[in-house]
């Protein structure tokens, strides 16, 4: 047993799924930055017709999950599991987006690696002979979690040049035991580090050092070099994190200065728009991978892909009874082709 | 592929990971029911050293899977999943109990289903190759909980009598794939039901339906009957959900009257112990089964149980902006031998 592990912290998969349906659907803010082209629907309201932001979430979350279903071409009958979380007190947007589905369902909470824990989970399962269909998918909003992390919109407070902008959006993966690739093909799960930051108006450093851990790990594990890859793409370290972590990895002895980048930083232009250090949320990496990555995996633009999300696994309460703010990054490789 | 799959929401392991190791901490209430010879550690005093219920909550879990691991005579390093998730915003018992373990971690949030969420995903990544040893756990803190959801204790607010008592405490299970058992063979994973209900202290009405649902598919995807278990056992549904449960369970041609229990009833004793409905809380369903469900099985007085944790997908934001309670439910049949 224990046959598909390799290393301490990775497992290459012996029956690669498919990726098969993508579908990313964001906010007018995100629509109006670099990557809107790749984007399957822009809100012009980000309330989309409901009453409450977090009700605006959960519909977000909902039609993402339906898209990529229909996207696969298939129905919701089809699919076995829908693993899914976000960044709401008790992931309310994917439950009730859940609600609607009638799919057997895992909830999860990795914060903003949850494109990935459900990446992992996902391809786990059906790899493993338990599901033919899954849908992994994840959502946040910025108005439902500013208010819930920071501070309510309306008291204008003003944002420090290492904040980020959570991203309004959602987006959601069909994988398979049937198809013809995209691949995943390895998975690296990741540790808790925790380097004692405490700031929630700086997440990209909270998180850093986990995703240097978990991309080392990787790369130990696998015995692949940075070179293998023709991307290798954090979810929402924005540009303060990304700076520590190619110093962080520069002194673990890999390069990364050619092929990495990060969801954060591609999914706004920050002078432009304001955004300060860049994208965040569990939205930023699943847009940027189910709209941008996927659709330039299947032109052929990029054959080897390392999606890396992270997240910062602190609360409000958590912060104010003193506690630094635990990071987690969760690694999955995305194969164009089967070697 | 999909080869382990037996009808519509289950599977049949086909190498049945072992339970190797289980622990069950519990707070001095706890230690006072009808369970108390059960657990592994009763605290004498439920904030156990720590600054605030939340931190107490955090300790709890870290150290029920420690003792789990050291009750299963391995090591942290020989874990290679940890699956754990509770309560709290953010998961933040589970997060910051993982933080003190540097073992691979997938958040999960389940509500009080997370015994049998977390159950089932290690379950199914032991069995399908993926790891050799994970363990699955769950927490939750009477005081930490009634704060967040409903009122501060210090409001002394009067308890009605639908109102069930959130369970101090944290079980974790360690699974194997080399052991002698007791297996886990089955998983049926559940679907969302929600009836409307909207009543915070009215838990058991709110999940029973979806109790209902898990279990009913259950029998429908194996073929068994309730004759073929020695106990099933939902997980917080309580003296009020109980009864709903059989009344509902009789409509569907099934006759529970027998074999059926509920751990929000098998933990307290509702009037010596003032708790009105009966226990709940992730840790509800995680004591019983890895104190005493756990015990009677190695003692040979149960051979076959099926535990079906129970879960009430609110949040205290979702009920105020006036949204009904969905409910969830996941069973894991745990067979003494293999047939």
């Amino acid at each position: 047993m224990g046959i598909k592990r390799i290393g301490k912290q990775t497992v290459k998969l012996a029956n690669p799924p498919s990726i098969i349906g993508t579908a990313a659907i964001v906010g007018p803010k995100e629509g109006e930055g670099p990557l809107k082209e790749y984007f399957d629907i822009i809100l012009e309201d980000d309330m989309w017709g409901q009453e409450s932001f977090e009700k605006a979430e959960a519909r977000i979350q909902e039609e993402a999950i339906k898209l990529a279903i229909a996207n696969a071409n298939l129905s919701p009958e089809d699919i076995e599991y829908l693993f899914a979380g976000d960044l709401l007190n008790q992931i309310i947007s994917s439950s009730y987006a859940a609600r609607q589905l009638a799919i057997p369902y895992f909830g999860l909470y990795g914060a903003c690696s949850t494109m990935t824990e459900s990446l992992s989970l996902g391809a786990m399962i059906v790899d493993g002979g338990f599901a033919n269909n899954v849908v992994c998918a994840t959502s946040s909003h910025f108005s439902s979690a500013e208010r819930q992390y920071r501070f309510p919109l309306e008291y204008g407070s003003q944002r420090p040049l290492t904040s980020q902008w959570t991203v309004t959006g959602a987006g959601a993966t069909v994988l398979s035991a049937n198809g013809n690739g995209p691949y995943i093909t390895y998975i690296t799960t990741g540790k808790i580090k925790d380097y004692g930051i405490a700031d929630a108006n700086n997440m990209g450093s909270a998180m850093a050092p986990a995703a240097v851990d978990t991309i080392t790990q990787h790369f130990k594990d696998t015995g692949y070099n940075p070179d293998d890859y023709d991307l290798i793409i954090t979810g929402d370290l924005a540009s303060v994190g990304k700076e520590i972590l190619l110093d962080l990895m520069k002194k673990e002895g890999y390069d990364l200065s050619k092929n990495y980048s990060d969801c954060g930083i591609k999914i706004f232009d920050g002078v432009e728009q304001d955004t300060h250090a860049g994208g965040s949320g569990c939205a930023c990496a699943a847009v940027v991978f189910n709209g941008y990555i996927y659709k330039e995996i299947i032109k052929g633009n990029l054959n080897r892909v390392l999606l890396v999300a992270t997240g910062a696994l602190h609360s409000p309460i958590s912060t104010l009874q003193g506690e630094s703010i635990p990071g987690i990054a969760h690694a999955v490789t995305i194969d164009n082709l089967l070697k």
